[in-house]
């Protein structure tokens, strides 16, 4: 019996106040409605159902409803049950969110989002329906936060073939994407005493401000033509990379100084953090793998699912030296954990159904089509521009002439289009001299504007 | 033609070293084999896909499979391609991520977690679906650190109309649960200066080392028969209170007082911060409305799915008077939120179509029949002890006489039964008497433990 009410109805939190409970009652329904808390046309509960949420008699209640029906804040037709009546409501309406700061450009080059419209939501819903129905009740309770033990072990198992880490589940750490994971790192470098990190002199400020936000300081790595040259000088503590594919130049770090930034780390006790943010994209060169390879006991792995799938997900990991796991894993405890179990289930699966591996070998060549045809574009409207970075990844560096690389953008501004200068990348403390060109990220736009943006970019390009 | 491969097979990584490429890559594949990076019956991309991603010739990768097949490290058959032979693997297995510390007890009477067998799996997925085919391409990308202004809304709506809270969406911030928000409201508390929090002198350890981590002190409040007297000490910048069900003492916090620390808080700009953990149980009395509707600018509103869904999911949300809003939200900048997106836009879907309502409803009934079966086997076995706080929540007390608390533990603990004493909730500096009991949480249990469990929790009781 009790059962046909409890499935009925929306959930309603009333005070009746005031001395007799029905002219309480009624009083407060009313002021629900005239202040918009209740919406015109939602259907109430049934007196049944109210009387027993407010422990009350149902005949109070079925009461103070015809008083508000007979008032014509409320309607009651047969079978459609009690509702809100349509009236204009005197309370301001509920405020919307306040917009983001910056409007939406109409051709977008930005780098760091891949093609959106081509997550793979088909596929991503049937992974959540086979996480779902597989999940023991127990996953869906406060777990271990460093993430599912499914996911963890999918991710050491996909992680060793395809990027030949060394890891194994328990040194994989589950996080919410990139910026969680070197918020973690920070801290745990910070209990070690680490005051400094040493960076790249281009990369993303958001990086570097996080790193600093949490009490280190950053100092920028010389560059030259072979890319960053990674040994930290004295003091530093440790030293953040992209090895694969140095973001935003786009050159893989030299094997010579993949061994110089180990033996580094091995000589000082230093951690080097690898960020590995997009090493499934690349197209005509050898992979590289995770220098994470060459001493797991020195270099902390770090990817996510922000470039493969989508950085809606919120979904990254790393995998540690034993040491580091131990102190993440000790900060994290109570903290319940940040990421969705459900997410991490159908993570787990979609990798280990193979969908991931499917997904990453579609986008590659999705990527390397509208690589080539960025690259053909800037052939024939750019000859005298140089393109680099582009053998891997979903970004390239289009080389300017000193002295011309604000003109661009602002030329790119005025056709609609977002695209970043290298100077928005560059350390504030960079050495050596500053480098001009534009960061284009052929990601970002969806298939529909591709054609648009890509002439769109070709207008704002320097005459030679 | 490209897309014919593009589906196939794994991805993976391989870095042909050595001088002539096919005998490199025979090694490079050997090793992954040897070491167990290629698990015995995976399935090899085809020699085509493979030639294609190393930008080598098809005859070459055809070749170094050949080999290894010759060697017996691969197997090739018709139709199913070429696989990893099944052999011992040298290297030693994979570890296990390693398990939690403490081992699971027989019978689990543990409060916080809500009956997880009870999660509404096939709505949840419903929602997952609708949110999946609604959502457009920019929700997946990097979003408002505070949430999806579709959850922000229901929850303001929602909100408002259960819990009385005076919200709009611009105010609510989505969290990755309680502990997240608390996190987060630290950091904003300490960048206004304040070093001291006002706590409940019964409480969860856990939240009150959150604060300790972010730098807070935090002092006790004195407790008495009507409950936590909220007004904090002199030099107090916030207080943490549980205000509709006192955690775990379960009772609603007076009207005086609550009244009390709202004046509190004008008269010197201090923050309350309401944790409404279980707000929407409530049993035989009269609903116990949000203490933000008092003040919104005053008072800081915290909630989650934790109890109402299930603590996997990582929900929560806060709804923040103007000035802590922003400061929030300034600390959340480049962080880019916690929350996957799709669990946001799932949980927007599962308000607005009704099911958070019907779901709650159908929860409150089941926690009600656990609570009246329990209130029933207490006033049968143990008629001389008193269980208060039972008009609403997951959780009851049953006050124990002093110094029986630990004996009554240890008893639980033979009988395989997890059940915390007050003792664990009380914090250090706490003033006035201790006060002994148990702290039931009869919401844990699936339904196929449940008597059992109710049978372990009387065989540890005490005689008379």
């Amino acid at each position: 019996m009790a059962k046909s009410w409890a499935n009925l109805g929306i959930d309603l939190h009333l005070e009746p106040t005031g001395p007799g409970l029905r002219r309480g009652l009624t009083d407060a329904l009313r002021e629900a409605v005239r202040t918009g808390r209740l919406a015109p046309g939602t259907r109430l509960p049934s007196s049944r159902a109210l009387a027993a949420d407010l422990g009350i008699a149902r005949n109070t209640v079925a009461g103070a409803y015809a008083d508000l029906v007979a008032e014509g804040w409320l309607t009651a037709r047969q079978g459609s049950g009690t509702r809100v009546a349509d009236r204009p409501v005197t309370a301001p309406p509920a405020e919307a969110p306040r917009p983001r700061p910056c409007a939406r450009p109409a051709y977008d080059l930005r780098p760091g989002t891949p093609d959106l419209a081509s997550f793979p939501r088909a596929e991503w819903l049937k992974a959540v329906r086979r996480a779902l129905a597989a999940a023991p009740n127990d996953a869906l309770g406060y777990g271990d936060p460093r993430g599912r033990p499914e996911l963890r072990t999918a991710l050491a198992e996909y992680l060793a073939r395809a990027r030949g880490v060394r890891a194994d589940p328990g040194r994989v750490l589950v996080c919410a994407g990139f910026a969680h994971a070197l918020t973690l790192l920070a801290a745990v470098l910070r209990a070690r005493g680490v005051h400094t990190v040493a960076v790249e002199s281009y990369g993303l400020h958001v990086h570097r401000d996080l790193l600093t936000a949490a009490g280190l300081r950053t100092v920028p790595l010389p560059v030259d033509d072979r890319g960053t040259d990674p040994v930290p000088p004295d003091g530093a503590g440790a030293v953040l990379l992209t090895p694969a594919h140095q973001f935003p130049m786009g050159v893989p770090l030299h094997p010579d100084r993949r061994a110089a930034v180990v033996d580094w780390a091995r000589r000082t006790g230093g951690l080097v953090l690898e960020d590995d943010y997009d090493g499934e994209f690349r197209y005509d060169r050898r992979p590289v793998g995770a220098l994470q390879n060459l001493d797991p006991d020195h270099v902390v792995y770090m990817g996510t699912a922000s470039k493969s799938l989508a950085p809606g997900l919120r979904l990254g990991w790393t995998v540690l030296p034993d040491a580091p796991a131990e102190e993440a894993g000790a900060l994290l405890e109570g903290s319940a954990g940040t990421c969705g179990v459900l997410d991490q289930l159908a993570l787990a699966e979609f990798i280990r159904s193979g969908a991931y591996d499917r997904h990453v070998r579609k986008m590659r060549l999705h990527y390397r089509r509208r690589r080539n045809e960025l690259i053909r574009a800037l052939a024939a409207h750019a000859p005298h521009l140089r393109a680099s970075g582009v053998a891997a990844g979903l970004h390239i560096v289009l080389e300017l002439p000193p002295g011309t690389e604000q003109d661009v953008i602002r030329a790119a501004t005025w056709q609609g289009l977002a695209v970043p200068g290298l100077g928005f990348f560059r350390h504030p403390a960079a050495p050596g001299p500053r480098r001009e060109g534009l960061v284009i990220g052929y990601g970002t736009p969806p298939d529909s504007a591709w054609s648009g943006t890509l002439d769109a970019l070709m207008r704002a390009l320097p005459e030679r």
